[in-house]
């Protein structure tokens, strides 16, 4: 068997081509490297750290509950079942199996961002030295998983490693945030982990089981949720039960961004409606933009940051999701307009002092036309990060180039990484420190900034940035 | 106190930064950076040139009337009323607390064309050597001041040393034209100002207002507009009378290009409820549409060039509107459509002789798939500049790489400064011209144009193709 | 006369500029320039090779019938009739008139493809040496004449001198292939052309004409159409002939992708409607609809491929259509959605073993936000290289950038010229290969992809690609 190639991270990866520019680049990445990792929006469970639970295994950490990875192998022919998606736990032998297919695939990965990740995660994390292949997998896995047996690699011991400032959780409005509370009574823990409000099933009036969960959130908050006023009445204790245990934000995802609001008649007529399980699809949708609104008018109460991350077709192909559930890789996104789907909540409420808004999008036709000038405008608007299938090195040059000159950098959110991966949370980062940083010197290559306004930049991109749009 | 960092202009900046690319844009920038300045659509008021009126003070020459400075400080908490936005002439200390709030907020504009306009400008045109900054804003005040308070500041001077061939105003159809008129009757003023018929609410039926705009029109033109009839013939009358006062083109910005055309019939009776006031939203929209198409028929006969400004949402955030009125920085764009929308005008005079069409856009997305395809293929329509949010380097380089490949450079518009920020029309076109050599230059470099023709083509940019477009 | 600029091709054109990144492409680039020609869509009649026609003139080979050169000519105000199109056969002095036209104005064509496909051609095919202009149109004209006149110039030459492997052509349902089987069945000619199925005006039922053409399906098919499910046969029939004939695919050109299944009973009743000349253009609209997805079904037992190129609003200036017909360069894209319109299509058959969709667009914006993220997802779905308007080396690289990210290299279609200029035919595919490297070098450059994973990258991009995508 001739040897393996060799998997190394070389110290330049993705900076500018250009000699003189690669230099200015690594400079300024150089000063931002090993700053901590501000994460104010994601998805790793808190009960990980809150229990410190060791990994089981590569394929369940690292493979299973990654949509990023399992999706490309699905486009290639490998049924979700083989990874392990959508079913109990593996056995060891399934494990090593789903571990192989990633393996023997792995030129799938090319010119991807998982391709990045994943090096960086086997590289940086693990200590692998060979690149993935059908002959590399077992030898890989096995040194995987003796790292997941010893403590150096308990989730807790990794948060310390990867220099973790906060990060924040998305959770149910009716969770009770056990787990965040432990945390925080946890005298051996020192760091910050918070959670996120996202109320998306309570504000889909039409979707299955809403009358459950609105009957659930009456119980939890303890407020009768059986009329409108003791609906949003809920919300708005559970919403400050939320901030009462460190949420800084809550997190909106629906079809579509916009924001119209009814008459509090018309509100209650629809949610009537809906309580008695009447309400239409397009009743439902007119009830949902509204609430939207009554959210942003909530923060500019209670505070919270409103994060909005719409226009995505859930459970596009559905035989997969009566297979495996929701989040497995089969969302695709559908096109987006803010301008005018977001005029009624911005004239309310868009130069309030207490409201900030981070608006996400998959959809690049909108950095330059509409979300730079809203964000170039409105004193409460911040361009989020690239989003999910664009949270990649190409798209995020095109979304700095793009938004910066109406927006500038400060109206921008600083990098979120969106991930229950994780492992993967310094890789992203890294990923974002290096773009943002051949981006500045490219801009101090063409003599448009200075080399000390360069150097502040970066920083404040890693750091300044999502403090503040975050309220952290 | 540490002294402050300096202001320099290098001279490559913008220019690419690979060198042997960089030596090719420096040549052909070098061929084309002394030209004289085409401006064939602005908003310099004539009468500032025709009363030679001196300039007051830095902060209503140079941040008062510029929105694309105040939106972004707006966009940082800053009250628009604090930089005189809206509001009677500042007071001396009003003025100077106003330039020191945008110096000391400098940072907010890294990496925006603003930033690029303003540095030019302090050191280019008032010899400034520091860069903004709270320390600093007194200093850069006070000299600007002393440059206004000498002759060589005031505004024919200034448009000398530009070297402004020609300049266009956008004006009423009822304006009388008078500036314009005393500056071509003016024995000590050799050089071209020019006016822009735009019409745009005397064809928003619905619009406050319009009823008696259009009886001024009668009054102004002579020509009864109780009908349609005549209401199109007093439009005719006004084109004649700006042709006749040297005007080239009219502009027409709308919240969609559609050119659908009605019946006489149809529109007749729209016209008709309108004089009565009782023309509907949706109709007054089709009349509209109508009347675009309308305004090509009448270029055929008078040879106006028609531009084009289409979907902007004006006046986003009311609540700004009402407090300082139109164009102070809180319209956002929308998306276009320009296929379908310009058929039914393109199927009547697209091959006309007499016409010409240039077409602006803020949304990029119809650069390769629209108005590409459609400059590539109708004598009469040209590629406009990229307009507003995206007349800005990097949007101005997506603007070419998309462009070029199927409309060629012949049929672009030449660059377009659109601008009331009069001192930053030099720098503007600078920048454009730094930029179109850069591109071009990547075309030698790679082998895909051969050098004669490159300093053929940039200098077909500055001069034959702005020449070209607007029939100068 | 001064002497004429030289008409030279670099070895480097297209390459990057910085000297160590084309160093990789320069590798990677003449690692694949040499492979033959897969060429699984386009538009070279079948005829051409199996009666290997000599080709009578310049004009009537390069000009008349390629759409991209005449379209910029057109722009600039010259006659289609002119150039040829849409007229018989042109005198000499007309053909050489027509030459003259399109080398006066050689400099339209500057940043454009067709320059870079026009100066392939000059130089490598006909060996000119000299600058298209009007000094040096005759004797280019001559040169070409000249070579055109010799046996090395005819199809079967230049195909075996092109090195193509394999070479589709797109045929109509009721075309008999003769030329196709003439080919396959002559021992003096060993490679391959084979046709395509493309049914458009088949499954268009409002169209004029439409009677006739399925009155015709069933003559040719021997199948009643008189009824729907006869008509399916019928098609079923054809697309069997074309299959038995060595057809890979089906191809697919409709004004939207959409895939909106119908109840057999309601397919029924539109069909008899449409059978009558009754059928409204909405309800011909829903019917071609439910056809696509058929057609899908009809892919999975049949095992085509299915490829979509939509959204082109044909024949956009009426008077031109009128005077000249269609195909003249009168086309104008608009904008397209997938993500909705593909679901019903794909929840049907989008992960059947034996379907396989190549989705063609011309509307950019999909490319992150849509198609490679389905492309990412469904095993059947590839993502088609850009197409006419953005089959150009700008537009090229926005590609790679865009879907790569998502989609990865693999499940990319491969180049595509779709062509029926026969001479542009290397050129095109020279074009791809160098960008194809450049973009790979790029991430080798940036320590993305190691050095032999960029060697089979590009090699799969020539090779295996198209053959995946279309079972070859």
């Amino acid at each position: 068997m001739p040897s393996s190639p060799a998997l190394k991270l070389h110290p330049d990866r993705l900076l500018p081509t250009e000699p003189a520019v690669r230099a200015i680049a690594r400079e300024l990445y150089e000063s931002v490297r090993q700053l901590p990792i501000i994460s104010p929006h994601g998805h790793v469970p808190a009960q990980w750290l809150a229990d410190d639970i060791p990994f089981t295994d590569p394929t369940s950490l690292l493979i299973t509950p990654d949509h990023y990875v399992n999706r490309l192998m699905h486009a290639h022919g490998v049924d979700l079942s083989e990874l392990g998606v959508g079913r109990g736990p593996l056995t060891a032998e399934e494990s090593r199996q789903a571990f192989r297919i990633v393996c023997a695939n792995w030129h799938v990965y090319r010119g991807t961002p998982v391709r990045f990740w994943f090096d960086s995660q086997l590289a940086d994390i693990f200590n692998v030295t060979v690149r993935p292949s059908a002959d590399t997998a077992d030898r890989i896995y096995d040194q995987i998983q003796e790292c997941l047996d010893s403590p150096e690699f308990r989730p807790r011991a990794l948060y310390d490693r990867f220099n973790i400032e906060v990060l924040a959780t998305t959770d149910d409005p009716c969770d009770d945030l056990a787990a965040h509370r432990r945390l925080r009574d946890d005298d051996s823990w020192s760091r910050r982990v918070i959670p996120t409000f996202r109320p998306d099933r309570y504000l889909e009036a039409a979707s299955p089981g809403w009358i459950d969960t609105v009957d659930r959130l009456a119980e939890v908050s303890g407020v009768d949720t059986s009329d409108y006023a003791g609906f949003i009445a809920a919300l708005e204790n559970r919403r400050r039960y939320f901030v009462d245990h460190g949420a800084v934000s809550s997190d909106h995802s629906h079809l579509d961004a916009r924001t119209d609001l009814l008459e509090p008649a018309e509100a209650e007529y629809l949610f009537n409606l809906a309580r008695k399980g009447e309400i239409a699809e397009h009743e439902a949708t007119m009830l949902r933009r509204h609430l939207i609104s009554e959210m942003a008018r909530m923060a500019c109460d209670d505070g919270l940051v409103m994060t909005m991350h719409p226009a995505v077709r859930r459970n596009h192909h559905l035989p997969t999701f009566e297979s495996y559930g929701a989040d497995v890789g089969t969302d695709i996104p559908v096109r987006v307009e803010f301008t005018d789907a977001l005029r009624p909540m911005l004239n309310r409420y868009g130069t309030h002092p207490n409201f900030q808004l981070v608006v996400f999008t998959l959809d690049e036709t909108v950095f330059s036309t509409e979300l730079g000038p809203l964000a170039g405008f409105y004193p409460s608007v911040y361009a989020g990060a690239p989003w999910w299938f664009i949270d990649a090195p190409e798209a995020i040059r095109r979304y700095r180039a793009a938004i910066t000159e109406s927006a500038g950098f400060t109206k921008t959110s600083g990098f979120i990484d969106d991930t229950r991966a994780f492992c993967s949370i310094p890789a992203r980062h890294d990923m974002s420190r290096r773009l943002d940083a051949s981006f500045v010197a490219q801009l101090v290559a063409e003599h448009r900034l200075d080399a000390d306004e360069a150097l502040e930049t970066v920083h404040d991109l890693v750091v300044t940035n999502p403090r503040r749009a975050f309220k952290l």
